[in-house]
């Protein structure tokens, strides 16, 4: 929570604007993280995941920066153009991709792609001919918040074969990639997938094909009720890595952070809309707010991410409350499993401040599920 | 799949439009579900549950038919209204409201709506004086493919000093609600929650309060990849319920069908993107679809609804597949935990064609998640 935002809300309530859930970012907050990552890994570029947060204010300000940018589609491409970036600072990092975008992107001049298969660098040799490619590699995720699926990345095995494809068709077989899985708390997690790189690194070479880069990928934390590591830390741990397994030839390395460089920086004020109880001796309230899952906290998914929730009251005593969302859809709980401490003098109408929401809130969210439109947003 | 679907994607591929993925719905298939729900319960008036699929024309249709609408925001009272319905054919069925949504409600013309909790009658007493207030009981849900959680609704005791402080504070304790479990299986699931209804009309009886109705929710199904029973055995299973617990003094009663009014009336159109192995020993290939959770199929959550899935090489030998959405979030995968069989020809650019699509597919898009845009939707 940054006095700016504390001014912004002030204001919207003042104005009577307050109609329904908002989400304020504050560009200061995202500024500091950018300084932070450039100065934990000084020689490393920054591609920012902008699946987390394209608003075009984010994103001018990014390229601003320095920054360069990991896209998703051809239409994340284009918002990230339109700040002025040049296309050489650009990935085209999802590893499934139609061989349509993939040409429309080459048209707009990107020239680097993530694959994880023999048939995605097909695609790429017709659609995009003399690319870069580097291939996503399969790791397990452990210790992360929001440990990732299988759905991306290939065995290690599998990499050399792929890369060695692409080699063969005429692309640039350029570097690995992996990713730690999101919200990752562990600095130490990036060391057994660095391991693997280097062997895939060494493999190549003695096939004569020399790779040249590492996306060691996003997975950097934001604060949400849990303290994490500072970004400093990640920086030390992942460059110790580097240096145990890839001796004094360190390769070119990315980062592409989404939630580590956005999440802080935004917070959601909703209104509390309802406080009830099932039955006469329920151990548990229900809370009901104007937000829930499908109009911008679809990351509250299996309970995973337990945003820090402030009221007016904090301070009073606290009971366990189940925190639900505005909608008919009874999947639309946010936390019950393990229920969320509450000041028991919280009012119906009570605004409420969601913190840590800057990243994966207003893009997720439903069109207009329910009626409930999707979340407002304002970047200052 | 009906004739004119398959003709509306004929004629969409013949003309180049064929881009992304797309629903198209077919209004006589709806019509023929109202036709079917009146004939199979004769005397219950239908609320059709807007959220399912709101699109202006399905709702144009049911409205011509003659249906009620259950809606659970202002948005959907609004666009139900423009459609020439009058307010006494609407409800406002969200136990979770702003007072100000209610007083907008009433103002529009609105008198019938849902609660489960002293503080929201306490709302509609001052936003929405003499209106007629039905109040949701908690049902286990057990048979549903989409079960419920706790969120709606209270225990039947707590129900009966509800409806008395309604009544209290000058509303019409009209009657009781409950829901028996989104895609219910079972036709007989009506009963135990009939039976609660009956107790708290004889408790509030006695206390000189007599009830009327009795909101028979939704739950009926829609045929996805299993058979479902006919609509006529839940009409017949719940009739004879009515029967055994109210005796001759059976209540006026409605239901609120969402998926098993539209459900089975939308196709959607996608197209394979990428086919890939993560290893070279791997049991099952992985399918990357052009829709995934994030833009249509939102309720693949946790597998719960198991779409077929049609292809132009139907027949052919199949082969156990991993089903995968196009965004680069890993929670975007389809069918995992119990692999989807398709055919082993299967081809990366081609069209295969998903059924039972026509409920919760529109409005539970992302606005654009990875930038990928909402689902593009057509009423035929």
């Amino acid at each position: 929570m940054t006095d700016r935002i504390q001014e912004f809300f002030r204001q919207r309530r003042a104005e009577g604007r307050d109609l329904g859930p908002c989400l304020v970012v504050d560009l200061d907050v995202i500024r500091d993280n950018y300084g932070a990552f450039a100065k934990a890994l000084p020689d490393t570029r920054v591609f920012y995941a902008v699946k987390a947060n394209p608003q075009p204010a984010v994103l001018d300000l990014l390229a601003r920066l320095g920054s360069c940018f990991d896209t998703a589609s051809v239409v994340e491409i284009q918002q990230v153009l339109a700040t002025g970036c040049t296309p050489d600072r650009v990935s085209f990092g999802n590893t499934i991709k139609k061989e349509r975008d993939i040409a429309r992107a080459y048209e707009l001049g990107i020239r680097l792609f993530a694959v994880d298969s023999e048939a995605e660098v097909e695609k790429i040799a017709r659609a995009a001919p003399g690319s870069k490619v580097f291939c996503r590699i399969l790791c397990d995720g452990a210790g992360a918040e929001w440990p990732l699926s299988r759905k991306f990345g290939c065995v290690p095995e599998l990499a050399v074969g792929v890369l060695e494809h692409a080699h063969r068709l005429g692309l640039v077989a350029y570097g690995i990639s992996f990713h730690v899985g999101s919200q990752q708390r562990n600095p130490r997690m990036w060391d057994g997938a660095l391991k693997s790189s280097a062997a895939i690194f060494r493999d190549l070479a003695e096939r004569g094909i020399h790779l040249s880069m590492v996306n060691l990928g996003g997975g950097f934390p934001t604060k949400y009720l849990r303290d994490v590591p500072a970004v400093k830390a990640y920086g030390q741990s992942i460059f110790r890595s580097l240096r145990k397994h890839f001796g004094n030839r360190i390769p070119e390395t990315i980062i592409e952070p989404g939630r580590g460089m956005v999440g802080n920086a935004g917070v959601i004020e909703a209104e509390v809309v309802l406080i009830s109880k099932k039955s006469a001796d329920d151990q548990v309230k229900w809370v009901y707010l104007d937000i829930g899952k499908f109009n911008g906290l679809a990351e509250t998914m299996d309970e995973m991410i337990r945003y820090p929730i402030r009221t007016a009251v904090d301070g009073d005593e606290m009971e366990p409350c189940v925190i639900a969302g505005p909608t008919c859809d009874s999947v639309d709980v946010l936390y019950e499993k393990q229920p969320y401490l509450l000041p028991v003098s919280l009012e119906i109408g009570a605004k409420v401040l969601i913190e840590g929401t800057g990243a994966y809130t207003t893009t997720y969210s439903a069109v207009e599920f329910n009626g409930f439109p999707p979340l407002e947003t304002h970047v200052i």
